[in-house]
């Protein structure tokens, strides 16, 4: 299975090149007001889940061509198409944990940092009597990252659960994505938490229901891009343009999977741990971290 | 009891106005080679506890005029006399989690995180054997304060620990003082843990072996002065010149312990939030924090 | 001339204690929907700049006790307020350079440089032709301070000024207040630059018309209390106290200037560098720093 | 000219594949003990600057595979090599204005801004005799980048430098290179300031003794890869494997120059305002900010 060069449900589907595939269900709407796209990927069955490399669950994917336009109203309807979609998985009588996984010291990995700074946290006012009743209970963590921290992410939000006992926890995370249209415009949520790294493999680290205890909602935005995207990009480009030259045509000897693989191999190990980012990502992930504090704070009624 | 005007268990001491006290045993000495004064006090029974306000256990202060000197050695004795310190507690065979507790957003509070961030942490380099099989385990956390996360800092760590099950849990902590000389030139370590807050009332917040699971050694450093401090100084010296112009002393109409409970009540609500603290604080915070996590990077013998 | 305690010229007016002033011109109103009152003081004469200690000209107040509720709305009243008042002084076809004094790494004094990170800056964007003709050109400026530059701030300024050529200059600061009730709650606008440390007398550090070549508006808000300020309102209290227990009166033996200047002497020398600040400042700091923001954003249509 | 590839004039050196060229020098020279290499590249002639498309002037090149190492030794020898370097441009009687290019919330941008934050500075303290006569004068700036301020960095610098008569400049920066090995390892001084962009032709921009008055010394480290590098690395590879499986050569299609000019044509132009960068980058940029403060507060004796 090839892995890690997106964490977006909705790239991986596009990759895989078959309208229709047993045990994927997928949904599309626009909301020609605003212009933000919604598609829903279904993955219904163990198969489906072998085949697109992510975990059974709904995978809900937001896209805006201008929410990050320069503009005071760049959040509101984003924010709101956020929340409407919040409300399947989180309810007011939740006790919601805010976790914003990611290291607040590199600018494209402090999305979900920033998005804790900016949550109207209430559970300990709940505790004190200083918020009306019926406020839904938030509370917020940043776990920091392993280099930081010598834990996994998973023992310390688990740890904290046991003892703040949350029914919900949501995890807000900066993604990897393949198409460098979508960086900062595109918001992911899903009800099957996350798998650190790769797909459903990797067990240990993943933060859902049956590592933690609780549902785990996931939010993430693509903020950077991985490498090995780039030049498989870049190679179908040029395999154009050699072709033209005279060249051999690059689809007539690889197949798609064999092409990512290339693209891999024939990166500079050194590139492996490195990562591609807009020039402009401070001020893209402070909006970006706005929008979905927002979406959150829709469900304190004061805050609104 | 006196409460809230420091967390030094020496200013206590020093207020007490006794010699010599059944159940508190104090030891000093000066290295006359760097000038670092180190204070001991012991606290061996309960009815020492209610007298001095802090609980059993043992309190070293280290003082030294000159360490935040600009100087590029400015760290260097204090780091080896805090380590010397430490050693008494922390073993190499020990698994340590250092927690940086406080407010990483608000300067004077910042010193815990900023301690935990030059941590050299080995706890997953161990579990990865990417590290000599002999070195000491340290991990690390910053909790964040109550209003960022609407939990107890008790509650967070608990359920680390519970987790990661280290041996032992320093905290770092910034202090309140009494006495402006101190402020950034004092380290206070305890075998006790902390009562946030105040002496040994509040159970439920205490950070201690009975709360924590695990001995709870804290490091702290005065970097504010309550503002009550403050007025029951300037309090002494107005009523000194009020004499001299012919008007009553105020030592003949209250005791030690009406001054300040009448400096605390004079106090304008709308300062009992409030702290006082030097205008150089940045730079002083972040000497301070260097100093203290080279005195726990010694543990480690790459970085040395 | 008292100096030091306050940096508002409504709090020095206040003090003067005498209805009328010649040269002094005061105008109140308020806006009852939304709770800001607002306060005029003209100094008129060098008469009366010598008996308030502000320079000639105007300084208009801002205040209301809700603008920094936990509330998706709290700025807007404010940030309207403030526009308004702003353009008195500021016309769209001026070239306008925003400076945020103050140190960064200290939260109370970094009011100014956050206030600079949301300015929609365009200055560069007129000069590219990337945005329209018509728009205000904005720049920005986060000096820093004397113990982060070794220069003096008003040296920076003027030679970005001589370079960059606006027609007017805005410098945001973190102020000094009396009373702890306007903490965080009052906006300063004047147009007379700023005259930092002290009042009238040190030209050498001033930034005004004078200094800098271009008109200088300045936008404070206080977000610490002077030591000696607190010492005062706290010596009154006890003094009450005294007496009634068969003392003398404070009022009795000095005069208001006299309390003040006593408060200074008895205040511990190790003092004369702090500031008292509140527990929530990192808060209540992003909040008026969005709200300054979004006032001088209000000049540029697409961003409203 | 082949531009905006590399910042370092090492790299454009070796792309050239020529041993020799007229008014180009070039010195090798290897420390065995502390094992850092220092390469020296003299352009020398007008005819030589457009060959390799950097300005006249001295090009030092340092690098060490191991002074990154986790040590605490490890900027002692880096620091002190640069220092040695330093020692041609910058004498004891220099009046020194360090400037921190770059956008301080960027993390791999944020090397400069680090920088001046460590620096020890001395200005203000000569000015009111708080220090030792004979130091030499340091004085520090963080202008900001061109969103954040709407100006050139040279117009700030330019206008701060005629205020504060500096007598040497040196500005920090972070560079792009085209090599992943050489990423957080190197460090470039040179005599000819910066030319941000691209090499010798964009007049406007360039900091260096015509443009700002006073000599301009650089120093910078590459923190980043360009896209188009990584490409072009890439399809080197991946050609490779192409003839092997029977396909065309690449080398046998294009010059080099044509390589990198498809690699910059084929990848998306989404891609054109975005970097490459490693996942450790915060504590990298720490680092060598350190190494490089250290180097130059070794001008100052208390300090050492």
């Amino acid at each position: 299975m090839i892995q890690g060069r997106t964490d977006l449900a909705l790239e991986l589907q596009e990759e895989l090149q078959e309208s229709e595939i047993d045990g994927i269900k997928i949904e599309r709407k626009v909301d020609k007001n605003c212009g933000i796209s919604q598609v829903k990927i279904v993955v219904e069955t163990k198969e489906a889940e072998q085949i697109i490399g992510k975990p059974m669950g709904e995978y809900i994917t937001l896209e805006s061509e201008t929410f990050l336009e320069e503009d005071d109203s760049y959040y509101e309807d984003m924010s709101e198409a956020l929340h409407f979609v919040l409300r399947d998985f989180i309810k007011e009588e939740d006790r919601v944990l805010i976790v914003g996984l990611g290291n607040d010291k590199v600018t494209p990995d402090a999305l979900g940092p920033l998005v804790v700074e900016n949550i109207f946290i209430t559970r300990h006012l709940k505790q004190y009597d200083l918020i009306k009743e019926d406020t839904i209970e938030m509370s917020g963590l940043v776990p920091g990252v392993m280099a930081q921290t010598g834990m996994e992410v998973v023992e310390i939000v688990r740890g904290v659960v046991k003892e703040a006992k949350p029914t919900k926890v949501v995890v807000i995370d900066a993604l990897c994505a393949r198409n460098s249209s979508r960086l900062n415009k595109t918001i992911q949520i899903s009800n099957t938490g996350i798998s650190p790294g790769s797909g459903v493999g990797n067990h240990r680290k993943a933060m859902n229901e049956e590592t933690i205890g609780v549902p785990v909602i996931a939010i993430g935005v693509p903020t950077v891009i991985s490498v090995p995207s780039i030049v498989r990009d870049s190679m179908e480009a040029i395999f154009k343009v050699v072709k033209e030259s005279g060249g051999t045509s690059f689809t007539e000897i690889f197949t798609e999977e064999e092409k990512y693989q290339l693209a891999r191999e024939v990166v500079d190990p050194g590139l492996v741990d490195m990562f591609v980012t807009p020039k402009n990502i401070d001020e893209a992930v402070r909006r970006i971290s706005f929008t979905i504090s927002e979406a959150i704070n829709r469900y304190i009624p004061l805050s609104k």
